[in-house]
C-alpha cells in the first residue's frame, strides 16, 4: 500500500471516528499469533473499530479499494490465521467486547466478538449459567467463532459449532446480516450461521454471537489417573466413550509433558502418562459415573483417582494442563510450536495416536502431547526454532505424515484449530477436489475481490 | 417437456441402465406429498438411480437440457418440497435403500438416502445403537437431511444438525463431492456438510449420509400428564426445560387433538391438555428427573403420571401422538392439513402458543395442535379443504399471523419442516434481505442453471 493510500484511509477513518494506526509498533503486535509463522509482512494499517457500523464501514472503504481486512481476536491462534500476509487492514474487535445480552431463562445470550472467555464467564457466573466451550487460552468468541474453536468441554457440551446459534455478520460489501435466531432450532433456509462458523473470517467479519448457555452443574469433580504407559491411558479413554459415560472431560497428558508441566507451573505431580476428567451433574449421577469409569481404568492398571472438587483446587489442576503449551515453549531456546490437530473416530484413536508417538519419538524433535482424547481429537506441539530450516522440515513431515493417517482412519487434519495457512493443501488431501471447488465457489460468490483474510482457509 | 427431448432422456437412461418412468400413474405419484399442494404440474420423468454414479449421470444429463431435478424419498414433506413446479426429472431414492456400514465402536452409520427411519431403526436395534433422531412419519434418511428434520428426541438429542457427520452429494454438474468425516469434530474448512443439510435439494443431490449413533439407553421409561388447562402444560414445560432436567422427550397434546387420536387410534384417554413424556438413563437417573418433573408439575395442578415402561406399550403411546396428524385429516372430508412449524425461546413459548390458540379458536377453522414443547417448538394444523379457497385464506392468515409472532418473539418460521414452497416469503422478514441475498448467491454460485429442486427455499 503506497503512503498516499494510506493517508486517504487514514483520512476516511478519521472522519468517520474509527480508531486507526499505521505506526510500526501496533502493526507489529498484529503482525503475531503463537503460530511458527514469524516472518509474516505486516498489516499496512490497524483500526479498532466500537462497533457494527464502524465493521461496515471499514469494509465498505476496503472493498472500494480491493484491499484485504483481517479480523483479529486475542491473537492466540496456532495456525496463522490472524496473519496479514496480503498486508491490508487489520481490524482488532478487544473495543467491540460487551455483552449485550445474557438471557438466563431462555439460555442464551449475545455478545460481541472482543467479548473473551474469561470475561464472558465472570458475568456469567453471578447468573448461575455457562458457556462451557473453552480453548485453554483466553481467546475472544468472534476468535473462537471464526474457527469453530471447542476444548476440554466437548465430550459433554460440543463445539463452537453445536453452541452459535445466531450471528451478525459484515459481508465482503460492508452490508450488515443477520444468520439464525434465538430458537433452539431452525430449518429456515441455508444454514448461514454454520457456515460463518469455522470460516475463519473469509467469508464475513462476525460484529455479533448468540450463544447457547447451560446451567451451571450441581456438582463439578475433577479427578486425576495415572499409567504405566501411554496405550493404558488410551485403551482406557476409548473404552469410557464406547460405554457413553456422560464424562464432561477427559484429557490425555504425556509424562514427558507432565515434566515441563511440573517445572513450569512449580508442581509435583507424578511424571507419567495421565488422565485429567471432570464429572458433572448430581452426587448420585457423578457417582455412577465414576465407578464406571473406575471398573474401566483398573482393568487397565490405571491408579486411584486423585480428586479435585474444590474450585480453586480444580482450576490449578486445569491451569496446569492449558500451560503445557507455554511450559513446552519455555522449556526450549527461541522455540515456536508447530501444532497438530487432527481427530479421528474414538475407535481408531490408539492406532493412531500409537503409532504418531513412535514416529515423533524416533525423528528426535522435541514435543509435547496433549489430547481431547475422548473426542478422538489430540495435539502434538512440536518445538521447533523457526530459523532453523531443517528443524522446520522435520516438524512439517510428521504433521504431514500424521495428517495422512488421520485421513486413512477416516478423520480429519483439524478438529478445532481451523486451516489458516497452515493446512490449506491438506483439504484436497480430506475432502477431494470436487469439495474444495465447492468451497471456492463460496467464497467467491460472497467475496469476489477476495478481500476478506485472502490467503486462509482455501486458496482462490 | 416435448415428446422429442423426452425420448432422448429415456433413451439416454435406458443406455445406463437407469429405470425411467413417464407414465401418468408413476408421475401423479410422484405429484403429492402431505402438504396442502394438490394442483400441481407433474414431472415429466421419474427415474429410480440405485447408486450415486446413476444419480451423477442423470444430473449431468439434466444439467446438458437445463431440466429440474427433484430428489423424492417417501415423499412425507409437508411443505411442498418434493413437487416438481417446474415439471423435469423426479429422481426416487428408494432403491438406494442400502445401509452401508454400522459402526457401534465409533458409533456411527453409513447409510444411502433412500434408507427408511423404521428400516435403520431395525438394523440397528441388533447391535445395541439406535438414531433417536425422528420426526413421527417412516421419512427416509436424505429426506430428514435434505430438510433438517428432527422430531420428538430433539430436547435431548438434537436434529438431523447435530446429527449429521458426513455426506456425499451429486453436484449440478454431476461431480460426486464429499462433506464432513467420521470424526466427531472437524473443522476442515467451510462447513458443506451443514451447508447441503437442511438445503432441500436445491443445493446438491444427497447420495450417502454418515450420521451419529448412540447407545440404546439402559431404560426408557415413558409417561402421561393431564392438565386441567393448556396454560398449566405449557407453563410446566418451561419450567422443566429451565430447570434443566435431561428429559429425553417432552410433547404437547392439547385436549381436542387428544379427542380426534382417540376416535382414530381406538383408544379411551381422557381428552385434557397432555404431556407425553419420555426418559432415558439408569434406574436412578431416571428418578432423579422424575422426582424433579413431578415436583413441577405438581406445582401448576398436574396430574399423577401414567406410566408406560415396556416397549409395546410405549409404542403404543407414541404411535398414538405420531398419529395426530392422519386422526385429525380424518376428522374432515377432503382435508388436508396447512402445518404451522414456529419455534421460538423457551421463555416466549407461553405468551406465543397462547395467543395464537385464542386466534385460531376466533377463526372457526378446525385444527389440531401438537408440539415439541420442549424445544420452543409446535405444529398447528388447520384442516382445509384445498378446493375452498376461503378456508385456505383464513389458514394462511393465521400461519401468518404466527409466523410474525415467532419472529417477534426472535423465533423462526420453521423449527424442522424446512421451507419448501410455502415459507419462502417468510424468510425476507425473519432474516432480512441482506441473508436472503448471501443464499442467492451460494444458490447461484453452487447450480447457475438453477436446476436443482426448483422454486423451493428461494426465488431466484
Amino acid at each position: 500500500m503506497n503512503n498516499a493510500l494510506i493517508n486517504t484511509l487514514i483520512q476516511a477513518f478519521n472522519e468517520l471516528d474509527i480508531e486507526c494506526f499505521d505506526d510500526n509498533e501496533v502493526r507489529k503486535n498484529h503482525g503475531q499469533d503463537q503460530s511458527p509463522y514469524v516472518h509474516i509482512s505486516l498489516p499496512d494499517l490497524v483500526v479498532f473499530p466500537v462497533d457494527s457500523k464502524q465493521v461496515s464501514d471499514i469494509v465498505r472503504i476496503a472493498n472500494r479499494f480491493e484491499l484485504p481486512v483481517i479480523p483479529f481476536g486475542e491473537g492466540t491462534s496456532v495456525e496463522g490465521h490472524v496473519l496479514a500476509i496480503k498486508g491490508g487492514i487489520t481490524i482488532n474487535m478487544s473495543k467491540m467486547n460487551q455483552i449485550i445480552e445474557v438471557c438466563p431463562s431462555s439460555f442464551t445470550a449475545t455478545v460481541q466478538p472482543g467479548v473473551t472467555r474469561n470475561q464472558l464467564d465472570k458475568a456469567l457466573e453471578e447468573l448461575g449459567v455457562c458457556f462451557p466451550i473453552g480453548p485453554g487460552v483466553n481467546a475472544s468468541i468472534g476468535g473462537m467463532c471464526a474457527t469453530g474453536a471447542s476444548g476440554t468441554n466437548a465430550v459433554k457440551y460440543g463445539t463452537m459449532k453445536e453452541n452459535v446459534l445466531a450471528l451478525e455478520v459484515v459481508t465482503s460489501e460492508g452490508l450488515i446480516a443477520k444468520t439464525g435466531s434465538k430458537a433452539k432450532k431452525t430449518s429456515a433456509g441455508y444454514d448461514l450461521t454454520h457456515l460463518i462458523v469455522g470460516s475463519e473470517g473469509t467469508l464475513g467479519i462476525i460484529t455479533e454471537i448468540t450463544i447457547k448457555l447451560y446451567p451451571i452443574p450441581e456438582i463439578i469433580s475433577a479427578a486425576i489417573c495415572s499409567f504405566q504407559n501411554i496405550q493404558a491411558a488410551i485403551l482406557s479413554v476409548i473404552k469410557i466413550i464406547q460405554e457413553s459415560v456422560p464424562i464432561a472431560k477427559v484429557e490425555l497428558i504425556d509424562g514427558h509433558t507432565m515434566s515441563l508441566v511440573n517445572k513450569y507451573s512449580n508442581l509435583s505431580l507424578s511424571e507419567c502418562p495421565k488422565l485429567l476428567m471432570e464429572f458433572h451433574g448430581s452426587q448420585s449421577y457423578i457417582e455412577e459415573q465414576v465407578d464406571k469409569v473406575s471398573t474401566i481404568v483398573s482393568e487397565y492398571g490405571g491408579s486411584e483417582f486423585t480428586w479435585a472438587t474444590d474450585a480453586n483446587e480444580r482450576n490449578k489442576l486445569w491451569q496446569a494442563r492449558h500451560n503445557a503449551y507455554y511450559a513446552a515453549i519455555a522449556s526450549k531456546k527461541n522455540a515456536r510450536s508447530v501444532s497438530t490437530d487432527t481427530c479421528v473416530p474414538i475407535d481408531r484413536l490408539a492406532e493412531c495416536l500409537l503409532a504418531s508417538i513412535e514416529e515423533v519419538n524416533s525423528s528426535g524433535i522435541p514435543y509435547f502431547l496433549v489430547g481431547h482424547v475422548g473426542d478422538g481429537n489430540f495435539h502434538f506441539g512440536y518445538l521447533i526454532d523457526p530459523e532453523n530450516e531443517e528443524e522446520k522440515l522435520i516438524a512439517e513431515e510428521l504433521n504431514n505424515n500424521l495428517v495422512m493417517r488421520a485421513i486413512d482412519f477416516e478423520g480429519t487434519c483439524t478438529g478445532e484449530h481451523g486451516v489458516g495457512m497452515h493446512k490449506i493443501n491438506f483439504l484436497n488431501k480430506e475432502l477431494g477436489d470436487v469439495s474444495v471447488d465447492l468451497m471456492k465457489k463460496i467464497k467467491l460468490a460472497l467475496d469476489p475481490k477476495n478481500i476478506l483474510n485472502p490467503g486462509k482457509v482455501i486458496h482462490v
